[in-house]
């Protein structure tokens, strides 16, 4: 494929050129048929199966010769089971409502005109992502159930189970009556296609990085294409002083450790003064093998706290890992997650109604909570069906992602021969 | 100015941190605060008029010395009548309803968490413009309507007016309680102050041009912030050949003539081959001193039309000219707007619904008429109150773009101590 596209640029503006008319075709697509291209696209998958681990073999093989992390071995892997998953994953996008064609608002003018605010799909969507082999199914999935055409360029190690679900996946596409276009896998691993790709203003409309930070802030850095994203997750959980100490014990630890390796996971806990039972809270993380990485005051505490440093405060760990310090009261918990937050997710636990309100009025946050898990954070628990990831920007779409949030929308002016005056 | 802020990047730091201050404190204002806020505005404007057109006279003057044309110098006059409408058109904005608070959507799921998603202003908004002084008070006056704090920067041809508006402006902000670093108005004439406003990622949140095509391209170029603008206005009406003639001719004269160099005038006239009655849409044009650059077939009807060439096509003339061609049908016809378009307002005229349902559906253009005239693309006209702009880009907000498009939504999440199982 190199030999036939050498200059990567040339190569996107052809599958841009191709997906924009692909999205001419999946704009007008009915609800029916967006949903009958999914679900055959799952079929597909689940016939492919054999096919698809097997690929996924290559990749394992390659992947443990370059001497691949267990964890990224594990993020690559495909099994009966987990491939059985991803078709379920993509009929269940194929059954959630579609967005499309959804009246934001209308209204009639005195002089008569009617103007409607109709949702559209986007357009053209790329995708940038590693290893896991999922997010080609995903995101397909996501992208085409709202009407866009998407670009998607996965991660070297997964290049033979990534063409392998896309050909699959296409296959379906394309039996059920849709363009086969609708869904291209960049077929180079060149890293000059991803830069063409940030680069391709007007061709893409949106750029979705999915993956580890390195990638989203590269894309970030480089984008001239509007970016759905976030960089950081470095949540906080607000312990006020009127907090129930068991909620505040159980919140805590599963925010934490439940999972310590997402984007809505706890990083900073921050425990008013005149709370009582800070010992409990600190005690309750180190019991599950959480490290606690505490101020002075909290140190005093516990002996198996560490210190922590100035770092630590701006640190998204993603592991069994906390930070935590003491705080003078609420004003000064949002002046912290102000300087230190990354505008996620933060959550506040007491049981005072008006201090709960001033946090989430104040803190500018995509997210923020009340006596609640920030793990939470997921379009799936939001009653969304899906996401296609969490966003801390602070247009177009905040927070957890789904479909409404791959539209946008025109205006429809119906007249009767009006002209203004 | 410039001694004491010899590096317009942090002159521009400074400002932005002020108007993130600002903005918190916005985002927390009332509806009743920030509507005071305003009408205290629009009256200091009046009890300023004297000195405003006294400063404005400045600038007339150096504007005559400098050779500003005489159309420049028209935008750049304020006189009391002017200065009237800008305090009225403050007043006006004043009393639109607040998005900010808003519930976008609420939903209880099934474990008890409560999810609702709440409007909120976007933060920081930068604002860069032209000769036109009224622009402080206009997009001030929005921007801070929606809870936003507003950067301001102004042209050079402007100075005294803008900064004697922005005085008078801020005197009434503050004398009703809102903070003075709710608008500011960058204070040196320095280029460089325009590009360290479009590099500042996460200081400014989205960045509005409002003046011509020039000044529009830099910013889109340069630009890291986001931008809501639109670039061109090359709008289309297509006439289908069911159009009643006397609709057509009305909304053809109305949609170039009625004011050719605003945004939403038509450019390009395409008219079926079946039309019956296409020399007297070109004579209607003609006959109100419109330049016709036609094709052959169109010449033919009229001697008083001059050839089109291939520039014509993209060309937004802003001016008493139109570029007009006979075309094989409807698919010819949106074959050729999403050829030449600039996604901004496009027409058909025709009494054959199930055309024009095509039409809309398929233009891709952020607004899309029937049987009206372009020239209704106005925040107005909308219906909206008033408008910063109109925006042809994809995300977040396209068309006319007025208090909702200045908001963006958090997600408030209620629980009673839920965790992720």
């Amino acid at each position: 494929m190199t030999a036939e596209h050498p200059i990567p640029d040339q190569l996107i503006a052809e599958m841009t050129a191709k997906a924009r008319a692909a999205a001419r075709v999946l704009a007008l697509a009915t609800d029916a048929a967006k949903a009958a291209a999914l679900k055959a696209a799952a079929a597909a998958l689940r016939q492919e199966s054999q096919g698809i681990i097997a690929a996924n073999a290559l990749d394992m093989e390659a992947g443990a010769k370059a001497g691949l992390s267990a964890a990224m071995l594990d993020r690559l892997k495909l099994d009966e089971g987990r491939l059985a998953a991803v078709a379920d994953a993509i009929d269940q996008v194929a059954v959630l409502d579609d967005p499309v064609g959804d009246v934001i608002d209308s209204r009639t003018q005195p002089n008569g005109l009617v103007m409607r605010r109709v949702r559209i799909p986007i357009g053209v969507l790329g995708i940038i992502y590693e290893s896991r082999p999922n997010v080609t199914a995903d995101a397909a999935a996501l992208g085409l159930r709202a009407g866009n055409a998407v670009i998607l360029r996965g991660g070297s190690e997964a290049v033979h189970s990534n063409r392998a679900i896309h050909k699959a996946m296409v296959s379906g596409i394309v039996e059920a009556g849709l363009p086969a276009d609708a869904v291209q896998l960049v077929p180079t691993q060149d890293r000059a296609a991803v830069g063409a790709m940030l680069r391709a203003q007007g061709a893409i409309d949106m750029i979705i990085p999915r993956g580890g930070k390195s990638l989203v802030a590269r894309v970030q850095d480089e984008a001239r294409v509007p970016v759905l994203a976030h960089l950081d997750g470095i949540n906080h959980i607000y312990v006020h002083k009127d907090a129930d100490p068991a909620m505040a014990n159980a919140i805590i630890v599963n925010a934490k450790m439940r999972r310590t390796g997402i984007c809505g996971a706890a990083e900073t806990l921050l425990i008013d003064q005149d709370y009582p039972a800070p010992a409990d809270l600190i005690a309750a993380l180190l019991e599950t093998g959480c490290e606690v990485r505490a101020d002075e005051a909290l140190m005093e505490l516990d002996p198996r706290t560490v210190s922590a440093d100035d770092a630590d405060w701006d640190t998204e760990y993603l592991d069994s890992v906390i930070s935590a310090c003491l705080v003078g009261g609420l004003d000064e918990a949002m002046d912290h997650i102000a300087r230190h937050g990354s505008h996620h997710t933060d959550a506040i636990i007491t049981n005072d109604d008006a201090v709960a309100a001033r946090f989430l009025a104040e803190v500018d946050s995509a997210i923020v909570m009340h006596n609640a898990s920030t793990q939470y954070a997921d379009g799936g628990e939001f009653g969304l069906g899906a996401e296609i990831g969490i966003a801390t920007g602070r247009l177009h779409a905040r927070g957890p992602v789904a479909l409404e949030g791959l539209t946008t929308y025109k205006w429809l002016v119906h007249g009767q021969g009006q002209t203004r005056p």
